[in-house]
């Protein structure tokens, strides 16, 4: 029985974990579940498995929770999920908060010596070096929530390191991929939510339609694999069934192949070195689907991953810099206050006015973040 | 250093093979060889490698190889590849010999505990009890040089074997892909022998065009990766560049992919568990390729593989009669005395003609195996 603490558990990472962890109660159970304000989605999960600990992101909900009845410890805030990703009894930690707040918690599991199953890909991309670090030093296993990751940690399965030649993560194309540049001027909100292919939350859908999560997915690979960024390519394929692959030296290509189903990468993550049933997904058929296709990557298309490419080689705090740019940028696109193409406007600005500092400790970081969050707020005040 | 007994040097699979050990001879070494009568093909490369043993198929060759000035060993016919399969100096054998014959080999192979890289398909649908009883006995692998079968242990690498719920072989569809059952009453041996994807020997080109090659693949998946046959699947896949895949429980699938050149497999089955770089064959460039099809597949189009299933479910020494009665209707093809649809009402004729039996030993199989010919031969006099 692995004990697993949930941080974001009303996203739709965090719902679909538990929907794992339902149909397989002998294998799973929800010890402690951390949740931003989203009291409507959450207690009917409190309510289900009864966590021994609940974490909510400010005191307020944490009345409300005890107005409704719930019994458990009630922790709040960043410390409270670092209490949960530290917690003796916990095996298993997901980290599928959206951001940057992610990254003291996933730390705070490695050290803890917990196994990671990581959706916050933020954390990676702003700290990989110290993520990495630390799981070489305590000998941890992080676990990619990322149907493209989950991918690539299968076509290695049984591999050596050394022999992968290089890693080719495919792309959909997000939401506008049949609109040329000059149409995406006027788009909104609403269409850059309507992703072809996968349902998620709102961050990473916008972040598709502008290919950042592809470059942040590059990033991510990179420190998750060790592999540099001339040996990662990214192939657009719109079927995204092909989820991702592996070349090794004697040309052999693996690739791993799916339907669009978070549960499959979730339920991975969870049960790795094992395999579990899954039978609600369906099963993949490709004789159904037809036809795959294939098509080279558009950089001057997608600008946002070229910069993601750029900040990766320069290193240091300049990929803290793309994730927080980006995440400030596309929560003022959410917010209605630019236009999407101004997203890649204000990343690019950001990373011009910086100048990147080498091998930064946390506090770093989380300066350099929040600096760079006001820097993109003041261009469009 | 691995020392290599290469059986059935001057075939496709055999030359193939020297080419792998050229390109690396701080790794392997051709310890000996065998061919059949093809002198000519034969010499260069005993000039070139110098094999310690070199055996032939009559003892007419072995007069010639000596006057041609060739000082080593020379056995002579079946008795000559068994001495080279199981010496003690010889590490990796690889068996690329056509047909049945180069089943006693394997086993003697097998029971001298070598590694055995096997393109030999025929060996598995014949005797697969018989050699995987052996290869579990004495703890040895057996590596399939065949692009499907290598696919699929690679896809099975670093898994449990209970984990995976379906093999998915693919189809080019062989030669006469694009034709309807009514065209192909008057096809001829040279547009048999041309086939889209893959240069291969004329026998096994022949099995792509009546499909019993992949009928002879489900029979050899079965027992090299001990899978019921409801639990092996065909696709028609034309471009062959995903040489076959593996789903698991959870509904990952596995594939692997790759340029169809022979050599891949060959390498990955001498270099097992390890890979080394093979730089001499093209990368797999999917935005070139650009598009993969997927259609089922047509038992009624293609009824050697629906006979091929129906064999391999009796088992016994049904597979025995398949495998003998398709050797020897292609090889009357081949000679021109029957037409191309012949092929497949001799092998069915002979399969209704017989009564299996089960668990046969070795002496039971080559008689069954004589029988069938025998059989086969008198129904075109």
């Amino acid at each position: 029985m692995k004990r697993i603490g949930l941080l974001g558990a009303t996203g739709s990472i965090g719902v679909q974990t538990t929907d794992i962890i339902r149909k397989h109660p002998e294998q799973f159970a929800l010890f402690a579940m951390a949740f931003g304000r989203n009291v409507e989605k959450a207690l009917p999960l409190i309510n289900e498995f009864n966590p021994e600990i609940v974490v909510v992101q400010d005191p307020d909900v944490k009345e409300t929770l005890k107005r409704q009845g719930y019994q458990g410890l009630i922790y709040v805030g960043t410390e409270g999920m670092y209490e949960v990703a530290t917690h003796p009894e916990v095996d298993v930690v997901v980290n599928a908060v959206m951001g940057s707040v992610g990254l003291s918690s996933t730390l705070g599991a490695i050290e803890a010596n917990k196994q990671v199953a990581l959706a916050n890909k933020e954390t990676l991309v702003t700290a990989g070096h110290l993520v990495m670090d630390a799981a070489k030093r305590n000998n941890v296993s992080i676990l990619p929530i990322d149907s493209e990751h989950s991918a690539i940690h299968q076509c290695l399965n049984g591999e050596s390191k050394k022999d992968a030649n290089k890693i080719i993560l495919t792309a959909s194309g997000g939401s506008f991929r049949d609109k040329k540049r000059e149409e995406l001027e006027n788009v909104t909100v609403e269409d850059a939510l309507n992703h072809p292919n996968w349902s998620m939350g709102a961050k990473i859908t916008v972040d598709s339609a502008t290919m950042m999560n592809k470059g942040l997915e590059v990033i991510e690979a990179h420190w998750l694999f060790d592999m540099p960024y001339d040996q990662i390519e990214v192939i657009q394929h719109r079927e995204s069934v092909i989820h991702s692959m592996v070349e090794y030296v004697d040309k052999n290509v693996i690739a791993q192949l799916g339907t669009p189903d978070m549960r499959v990468p979730i339920q991975y993550a969870l049960t790795y070195p094992n395999r579990l049933e899954l039978n609600q997904t369906k099963t993949l058929n490709l004789v159904d689907i037809g036809t795959l296709h294939f098509e080279e990557m558009d950089f001057a298309r997608f600008p946002c991953l070229r910069l993601a490419y750029e900040a990766g080689r320069v290193g240091g705090t300049m990929t803290t810099v793309l994730n927080a740019a980006n995440e400030q940028a596309v929560a003022l696109f959410l917010n209605g206050e630019i236009s999407f193409l101004t997203i890649e406007t204000l990343i690019e600005r950001a990373l011009e006015a910086h100048d990147a500092i080498e091998h930064p400790n946390l506090e770093t970081i989380q300066r350099v973040d929040e600096e760079t969050r006001e820097l993109v707020k003041s261009y469009v005040k």
